[in-house]
């Protein structure tokens, strides 16, 4: 193994996904995942990295250790349903992992619309769960319409409001078709998602004016700002830009997600870094999710729906264009291509995501395979 | 009846509910309504003008009526089912009146809900529905959240595209609370709803930047610019504000109302204006809709979810807010208030309006009340 500290210093490196992989199961293992939990976990968290959503990957795995070790998440979790109609369920996540428990409850909500048409599932008492897309995508391949979506903890203040009060609260839709790849909607309801702003803080470079505010409620560029009491703003940015929209679709995902369920929700979501303390008097278990399953063929054959899919997608594509843009896209156009990208070229970390991943390699005594540069 | 010249020349006047009532019912039975659809078709019509959202209510009235003369809408359709499952429909309105054919396909959906815990209707062949807000709010008095939306004629270009491919694509979702009133949020997937530039353009005043784009996909501020192959702009505004979600949001109302039930879809959704021609070599039939009802208790007891929604709106409503705000909204906040407002006070109706209700009068011979003043 490499000194870590030499590689903190080197720039980002390429890791291939097989090798992640089975850093990141023995990891899960290691914080005692039984073996299916700790293959699923890893699937799910490396999807992020594969659809290019760098936040919400393996630069995330030694959070989620670290909430094991806080007993934060239950690594054993006995997930079950506890409340359910044809239709519906409200499912227990009993502190899991949000990687193991999201996926169990997409499940119920597929096997669900297979039996009745459609499948809704409300999650209370799961914790963090990587990237929505990868729970909506699970319908695509029985013809189904998938919907996911989470609560999460607060950075997001409301039209009008100095506090933050909700999470950045990511919807996916994930529509299949025929020929064409499938639309892919995932989408923080926020103007600009937590990591794109990360990237700025990271370079020290200013925010577009619409993403944040300041303690005070006033528009500021400053990338910095959220340490200081300042929040990330609904999608829209001010009223006059339809903030109250992005706030009205922010407080969606938190009601279907932990009022429906009966988890935390608003200002009381549990944060996801260890060290910071629980809210007081939280009303709730845990944070929440909800998922969605639709059949196609609920509606209309589905060999008829994906043409018209097909036919749908190829219009919006090849619609004229803005001058200096070459194409319309296709919701999930962007992660499809890094997803393809990366599985044949590899996965790019920074330093400090492999720096970190060694202090972890090194604290559990879990290999983690760096060539030498 | 006073001279509409007379009457054209005046500033808004007041109206009162059922004075408006009694005429838009005597307007939809005299071009073929029976009398329970014509009652329904008033009832849900005025409702957009009982709840401040002007452009959607009885100023569209001569509308609907010109989309029957010129065969567009078959007042007396049949509206039916064309496939089901336990929790899902597809309906047919026939080419029916939208404020007709779309309560029925919700309580479709209600109905479902009932029996299984949610219903989810797709309807194809129908017509302009009025406000969604009426539909989604249907579920409420039955312990449901309920959801609508609708596809509409195209006006707004997605991200890079300088083509009109998309409507305004309104969602409604309505959450029902215990002591709090209901929580709704009603917005079109686009920066400003279409109504909002119409009062900028009658005033001749500067749309804010994000609203709209020129022919040529530039930002402007030129309100007229609709008429000149502009286009409005999806949720964000441009790219960097998170145009593409807003984009994305209006593509799932499309594909959810159109696709799955078969209506036309993007450019080819038939517009409003009876004298505008139909798009060529369209794909579908009408325009499409979307309803979903879920029961409260196909997830926990309604008793407990609705304290806890009194709760959640409660910290919201009482969150710290930025100078020169005194609240943070919660959605429904404005048109709850102007419900009550004006069922008391009564509707203005601009002058432009009245004029036109008036010759509608004259045309139909149905005698609309105008007090002199």
């Amino acid at each position: 193994m490499i000194n870590p500290t030499y590689l903190a210093t080197m720039s980002g490196r390429i890791f291939f996904y097989d090798q992640l992989y089975n850093f990141v199961e023995e990891v899960f293992l290691k914080i005692g995942c039984s073996e299916e939990d700790a293959a699923l976990a890893a699937k799910v968290l490396l999807s992020a990295d594969l659809r290019g959503i760098d936040s919400h990957g393996i630069a995330r795995l030694n959070g989620y250790v670290r909430l094991c070790e806080a007993k934060r998440i239950n690594a054993i979790a006995n997930i079950k349903t506890i409340h359910e109609t044809p239709s519906t369920a409200t499912v227990d996540g009993d502190s899991g992992l949000g990687l193991v428990v999201a996926p169990k409850a997409m499940q119920i909500a597929i096997d669900k619309a297979n039996k009745v048409g459609t499948g809704w599932v409300s999650v209370q008492n799961s914790n963090h769960f990587g990237i929505a897309g990868y729970y909506a995508m699970m319908a695509l391949e029985h013809d189904m319409i998938g919907i996911s979506m989470t609560n999460a903890s607060a950075l997001v203040a409301p039209t009008f409001s100095i506090e933050r009060l909700l999470g950045t609260n990511p919807i996916c839709v994930a529509i299949p078709a025929g020929e064409q790849p499938a639309f892919v909607a995932d989408l923080a309801t926020t103007t600009a998602a937590n990591g794109k702003l990360e990237i700025l803080q990271r370079k020290n470079e200013e925010a577009p004016l619409g993403w944040i505010q300041d303690k005070n409620g006033k528009p500021t560029s400053d990338s910095h700002v959220l340490k200081n009491g300042g929040a990330l703003l609904p999608l829209g940015g001010d009223r006059e830009h339809g903030s109250h929209k992005g706030y009205a679709l922010g407080a969606i995902v938190d009601i279907f997600s932990a009022i429906l369920s009966g988890a935390n929700y608003g200002p009381w979501v549990p944060p996801f870094p260890a060290y910071v303390p629980m809210p007081e008097n939280m009303p709730g278990k845990g944070l929440g999710h909800f998922f969605g399953a639709m059949r196609i063929d609920a509606f209309r054959p589905a060999a008829e729906f994906k043409l018209q899919m097909d036919q749908w997608i190829t219009r919006f594509r090849s619609s004229k264009t803005v001058p200096g843009h070459d194409k319309v896209l296709i919701p999930g156009d962007p992660e499809r291509e890094s997803e393809e990208q990366r599985k044949k070229n590899g996965i790019p970390l920074l330093d400090v995501v492999v720096a970190d991943l060694l202090s972890l390699s090194e604290k559990l005594q879990v290999e983690f395979m760096v060539d030498s540069p």
